[in-house]
């Protein structure tokens, strides 16, 4: 396989590691967390906002931007990263997420998946091949196979064990279609392989084996955070993540909480992505190092304190709680933006403390504080 | 009268003039043109954004601000440029012309105006009196006289010279009323008197004198762009704007597009306000040198040239207009903010340029270009 993908660990703590991923448009400190930016833009975030904030790489969705703009508009740019004008890595996700997410679903063959256009109603057919040749004009830094992710249950149905075996065994010859259909496109990018088999430890260590043996240049753990109990998250996460050789990249899709991710860290994760922290701006609810805080709560209404006097965002630097709680009341952009910034800077500056306590090999201290910190809601 | 308002005019091009506009939290160049922040935000714009394009002043709404986040907050905050972090100078109107808007009216007497909150239904009342204490707690740069800002019509009714005469004197018996309690209050900064009259020229100069009388640090005039015939607006205004003396700053209410602007300052108009280039942003109309762009048409679907070519906004440095094209269309937050950004960049540019080419006493020979340009329409 010819790519550039280069990844170097330079520091251990325990599980937790500090490491160089080398991408096509830069390289990644990780462990890093990826912002969302969906349909070619971090919502209420421009470029700058990300760039002040330390963002160095956002996921874009294949889904998304396949339905709007369409891929012949990105391709008349040359690619996302002249579209979005994001310079950086991108990563991007294979559209299977989203297409099985569609209510008006959608017939899944081995072939791949039919469904109905969102936007239009036109009829659609999503393959591996597809998927791929889609992610090449993007020209993603890092490619994501189509797989299908197994959920934890379809309405009152907690899927089992063959259900879950016969998903990820149809997975895993997507997986090498995906890969198959990389080559072919020349894509000189990197592409990442996605573990499934639900909540079965068996079938988790059976789809990653079958990963290596396709091999990939970093793997992810999907299906979690898919509705499954917490402790399933954890247990799954303690189990996989293990088998997974050391020197590839290691990404847990989709999670999650500042906890979460503290947590997968522990556990040598490398990667993250979520849309909580931007979309819970928009609601108004913040992340800070001593609790969440809901902005909209009428204890703030006359707080003249800073949002929270321990963070160098630009919104802490600046705006008092009254004021972020009366943009969020009389439902400004502004309180949008602002809370975006603000909920972005606390996910990537927790990384940067992560990456320092490694550095400095005290992790474990570094992480109970925050825990305590958290928990003490002191806001 | 105490204060510190010191008007002088540095240069003048027949009629359009040059001046510097002294106020308390700075110095205004003029002909200037003031955003507007309605409820403590220019929507869609933080401060730095505002900066980044020049703005020097941006306007407050009286009615907006009282009615939330409420006086006390503001007060807490020891007036309006601390809550909302601009140090720059700010303008306030009265919040009459909010109050006579309101669908669930308000009785009208010589005394003020009652009405229902349309937050939570109370029922309060604003008098000259009132709106002066509120804006000396927003502590504005320039307050506004509470006056009645008579309309051109209600329903198919043309208000007749009586009815504008009626209405004229109570403004001016309650200009009186406001300039009294601006000194009440030992307001230390600038207030303004509103030229009233609606169509009629006789009202009109009967109002200028009678303001001229009480004595204010500048005129604005009020009740145009209410609804009337295009062609009252440049009737009244060529009627007034002498009328008025050079030495006072004068301020048109309200108005306008980029022509309306031009051609009052061919009338000697110093100030202007309009909510057209940040509305009409949000609604993807976009102002430019070569006419306006819709940016939702679908010729721009796959236009891969900047926005403006010509312009050196954020927006115009960065993006294509497929790009701004898809964001309207999947209506991203994004695109308010970068639309908003382009369309107040427009418009302060705009002052920028009739300064410059009043300096260099070339104001027609660049109105005239730009007004051609303007009719290209050639995006």
């Amino acid at each position: 396989m010819t790519n550039n993908l280069n990844f170097k660990i330079i520091n251990t703590d325990g599980r937790a590691r500090n490491g160089l991923l080398h991408l096509n448009h830069g390289t990644l400190k990780t462990p890093t967390f990826m912002p969302v930016g969906t349909g070619g833009c971090v919502k209420a975030m421009l470029k700058r906002d990300l760039e002040e904030i330390g963002a160095h790489i956002i996921l874009g969705n294949t889904f998304h931007l396949w339905m709007r703009p369409g891929i012949d508009i990105i391709n008349h740019h040359e690619g996302l990263h002249n579209f979005i004008k994001w310079q950086k890595p991108i990563l991007t996700d294979s559209g299977g997420f989203q297409v099985f997410s569609l209510k008006e679903l959608c017939k899944i063959t081995e072939e791949g998946v039919r469904f109905s256009s969102p936007i239009n109603g036109s009829k659609l057919f999503l393959t591996p091949e597809k998927s791929i040749q889609i992610q090449s004009i993007l020209n993603s830094d890092i490619t994501m196979i189509f797989d299908e992710c197994t959920p934890y249950q379809i309405g009152s149905h907690i899927i089992n064990r063959e259900e879950a075996r016969s998903s990820m065994h149809l997975s895993l010859r997507w997986a090498k279609r995906s890969l198959d259909e990389f080559k072919r496109q020349e894509n000189k990018n990197s592409m990442f392989g996605i573990v499934q088999g639900g909540i079965y430890e068996d079938l988790r260590e059976e789809s990653i084996n079958g990963l290596l043996d396709i091999g990939f240049n970093g793997y992810a753990i999907g299906g979690l955070s898919v509705g499954e109990p917490k402790e399933y998250l954890h247990k799954i996460l303690e189990f996989v993540s293990p088998k997974i050789p050391d020197n590839f990249p290691k990404y847990l899709m989709g999670v999650g909480t500042p906890e979460d991710i503290v947590n997968a860290v522990s556990n040598g994760i490398d990667m993250f992505d979520c849309v909580m922290p931007t979309r819970n701006a928009r609601n108004g609810w913040l992340f800070t190092r001593y609790g969440n805080i809901k902005i909209k709560n009428s204890r703030y209404k006359n707080d003249t304190n800073g949002l929270d006097p321990t963070c160098a965002c630009y919104t802490c630097r600046n705006f008092t709680r009254s004021y972020l709680h009366h943009l969020q009341i009389t439902k400004e952009i502004n309180s949008s933006i602002l809370n975006t910034i603000h909920n972005l800077h606390f996910y990537l500056n927790m990384m940067k403390e992560i990456r320092e306590s490694i550095n400095e090999k005290k992790f474990d201290i570094w992480k109970n504080n925050f825990l305590e910190d958290r928990s003490s809601n002191s806001y």
